[in-house]
């Protein structure tokens, strides 16, 4: 929890805090574990969630159990990295869905993680471990080197600078390869990740660029490794990440092709 | 804003009004915005916004105004009533989007309104109001009078004893019509929505189950008025909202048709 050191938590951190007590593992909890979750004492965690529950903000169920609320997510359906950019980026990730019927993936960069805005999965499809709110470590990631390769250089260095987590075999962890690789993901326009989050499945990422010709958002298509050759894959995510941005108003997407 | 009447707004009740404060309309604003649409103090403001955008509640823009942060659509994503809903019906909503290529719908109850869940739309399907995290009188739409056809007789009699919002000439405004319609649908199993939004376009609806077996959502299918015979919809969107309830664990849904 990211409090102001040397400071008592205000009103302010511990409505947060019991808000950021629920995750995709803890989706449910009690009001006693919601207590013990914040380290808040038990009477002002039922003060605080009988507050947000008669607001909406959570919801009580029948097992006594509570949740987040459909009050907060209408709220949240305004964040612009969230659902805004989503509903710009929609219908070309539909297209891109129809076209290949392969797993979509719309992300935005938050370091050293990427946060998934949007993912179309086909029944069939390979199985991914992303999730809509999910987060998975940039670095590791097709969408999260296309992020990563047009972020300032100083957000670049903090990656650098940490250790860079392991999922499989193939997941990069050397600075210096990863210096390499941004520095190809700039010259080319898009990547292929190979395995690196699951020895299964690679993803094919292209930037998608907001009004101020900055890259605000990457997408990618996640294929079976043992599939098609990726490189096939490259055209219909360029063009459908160019859409996006054209849609954004991204001056270098509104140029006619020279 | 829903305060507990004769009593001083608490933190909490000031923190989620700023968050009330921002709707589709007023998705960016400045300090003193917030504070004259709340109606607290500039330094009260200030002070609450300031802590709000430094754990990523909302987030700060280059003009300085304030919008809806990327970590609260993170948790509003854990709500079960939004995204967890929309994830078990995406797969069924995209194959009825896929066959028809008309706006596909979901959403849920929360009386008077409904609240859109989620919105499939085509590029060239017919233009529609509603957006996901937006809402509609229940009475008028498709989802709507399937949700309420299925609530409990208490929230009937709650928004029957309230006066019925007229969006067209076609919008049912009469008490004992919208009885008498509710009827039809508990009988029907759905319903087409005639006009009742907007003159261009109608809607078909029907129920989703949830694993106790009672209605949890509605899906539509929106069309154009002047367009094909909407009762040659109704079988593929029955079909969709059987297999979004199927996969919802409704005992009904996963009987053997007799």
């Amino acid at each position: 929890m990211r409090h102001t050191s040397a400071q008592a938590p205000s009103v302010v951190d511990r409505v947060l805090d019991v808000l950021a007590a629920f995750t995709p593992e803890r989706p449910a909890m009690t009001l006693s574990e919601l207590s013990r979750r914040t380290g808040l004492p038990l009477s002002t965690t039922h003060r605080l969630v009988g507050e947000l529950a008669r607001r909406g903000a959570l919801e009580r169920q029948d097992d006594g159990q509570y949740r987040v609320g459909l009050w907060l997510w209408e709220v949240a359906s305004l964040s612009p990295r969230g659902p805004v950019l989503r509903d710009a980026a929609m219908p070309f990730l539909e297209d891109l869905y129809e076209a290949t019927h392969e797993n979509v993936q719309l992300a935005v960069l938050d370091v050293p993680d990427v946060v998934y805005v949007e993912r179309i999965s086909g029944r069939n499809a390979v199985s991914i471990v992303s999730r809509p709110g999910g987060r998975l470590a940039a670095h590791a990631t097709g969408v999260g080197l296309v992020l990563l390769a047009h972020a300032p250089s100083d957000v670049q260095e903090q990656v650098l600078a940490a250790p860079l987590r392991r999922y499989t075999p193939k997941t990069i962890t050397g600075a210096d390869e990863l210096r390499r690789v941004l520095a190809d993901v700039r010259r080319d326009g898009y990547v292929i990740s190979d395995r690196q989050v699951e020895m299964v499945s690679l993803s094919v990422a292209a930037p998608v660029y907001g009004a101020d010709d900055a890259v605000v958002a990457a997408i990618s298509i996640v294929i079976p490794a043992a599939g098609p050759d990726p490189r096939s894959m490259v055209p219909a995510v360029r063009a459908a990440a160019r859409g996006i941005s054209r849609t954004l108003g991204a001056p270098r997407a509104l140029r006619q092709p020279s």
